[in-house]
């Protein structure tokens, strides 16, 4: 039978990598070949994740064509977050809850978006659909991923859907979702003996925003303080990143997983987009966003739109 | 509450309209306000189908940011097939079964596609989810798109899923799905009364493939040799259409519905494409394509990779 890869973005987070297994799980379960793989090193939190529900690291590929004639993306659809082959293979299914840009086949495909705060929201959907039991340490990978995006269900991108499937996830899962999540969150937030380099691309995406390249790195920190103490260290990564993907601004949100919210730093030359954005005069190119803790609903929007709008 | 508008391409077909109305009752039950609007004229299959299972003609809109605030497609996302304003407009879902092109949003949404050979089969299944029982009329509505997309079940879009989903929608319509599909079709393939310009425009779509425009029509026919006699008008306005739209390429096929080929007639300073295609030479601008009848899974993908390799 013929092999399809199944993988999420690059810089994976938790969400990324955990759906990956997941929807390989339940494709093998109804009969399909599946593998899930990764483009790139996972994260802290992933690995106290995939360490504790006893998961396998998914192997690291770089180009997919030569190995898949056809592919699965979950977690995300832009193009230039996926494989950089990306455009000489079939993606013949797609399940993901961002916005849709940068995406085009020619033939028609399975695709499945919802907005909802987490793809595994999603796949536990399709394991009902299917009728396929979810084991112990699958549903313990999942309630990882909805707990990793929703910042412990904090994120305005949390729903009531992905609250009540955590729920039933945790009980499958056996793990008390507060006292697990904490712990996952502050695994992931430990920063010691990451170079500032390692540091901001962590979790870090690139976006086109009419013909503006965008990228938007996030930092979750138990005490943001400690990763502010880098600043022009910071800065100056951020500036080699604008030279070299020719970008128009890169903004690093520092965010503070007990308060909820974010401070950012702002490099590029369209800086001026995130002040007239958020209505507020960046201070030595930093600037705090109360509240904001979502990439994907409290940054992405407002930016795209203030850039078609300037 | 809000309203929604449900609609479907232009130029709409028995799937487009259905799926509009049906959807707008299953968002309407539970608990949503939504209402099915259109795009363009209604072609006699359609009026058939609406005639009857007693279903209203939605209404004709133009333009839709002045009257909702966001709106829903189904049976297509391109935006060159959908509302003329639909940047200014948000969009809340997607109903779909073509490939994903020209499509784009700042926002997470609803996106459900499956490679199927109709939205009513899609659609069939949201019924379920939902739990929503399907009324005897609603049934014939979607057994009508289905017979009409899939050419009585014919054409190499149609899955195994479509025939399914078309068998119990038929036994909720209480019709026979043969001989029923067969009026069907025969009124939708009645051009008498039709000029040239409205039969090349009953059945059409727009596609960029590459840097390339590319138009495609489709007139189904009891006899094509009627429509071929036209050839000379049909060729004339093909040309007037290339001029007012830029196109590189205008395709018109004609399809035998009891035979299940296309004879096609081609315009346009890239009709050597689809020589290269279809490794034939066009006598006269017109070839015979055995076997041809789905413009979705047969013409539009053959042609897009071609304009990409040329
Ligand atoms: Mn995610
Ligand atoms: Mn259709």
């Amino acid at each position: 039978m013929e092999k399809t890869l199944i993988f999420g973005h690059k810089n994976p987070d938790t969400d990324t990598i955990t759906s990956a297994i997941v929807y390989a799980y339940l494709k093998n379960e109804i009969g399909s070949h599946a593998e899930p793989v990764r483009l790139g090193e996972i994260n802290e939190e992933t690995k106290f994740v995939l360490n504790y529900f006893q998961a396998e690291v998914p192997r690291l590929v770089n180009k997919v064509a030569t190995e898949a004639d056809s592919v699965i993306l979950v977690d995300h659809n832009e193009r230039q977050q996926s494989a950089d082959d990306i455009e000489d293979v079939r993606i013949a299914e797609v399940i993901d809850h961002h916005r849709i840009s940068n995406f085009e086949t020619s033939e028609p495909l399975f695709f499945r978006a919802e907005p909802v705060g987490c793809t595994a929201t999603i796949l536990l959907k399709l394991f009902k659909e299917h009728h396929v039991e979810i084991p112990k340490n699958i549903a313990g990978l999942m309630l990882s991923a909805i707990i990793s995006d929703s910042l412990l269900f904090k994120s305005p991108t949390c729903t009531e859907e992905d609250i009540a499937a955590a729920e039933e996830l945790a009980q499958i899962a056996n793990v008390d979702a507060q006292q697990y999540g904490l712990d996952m969150l502050k695994a992931g937030a430990d920063i010691s003996g990451k170079t500032v380099s390692q540091l901001i691309s962590l979790d870090s995406k690139v976006f086109d925003m009419g013909d503006h390249r965008v990228e938007i790195a996030q930092v979750n920190a138990i005490d943001p303080t400690e990763v502010l103490s880098l600043k022009s260290d910071i800065e100056e990564m951020l500036d080699l990143a604008i030279v070299e993907k020719n970008l128009s601004l890169f903004v690093l949100a520092v965010t503070d997983i007990l308060n909820n919210d974010s401070t950012i730093i702002v490099r590029g030359a369209h800086a001026s987009i995130v002040e007239k954005a958020y209505n507020l005069s960046l201070d030595n190119n930093i600037a705090l966003l109360k509240g904001v803790v979502s990439r994907k609903k409290q940054i992405v929007p407002i930016l795209t739109d203030t850039f078609k709008n300037q």
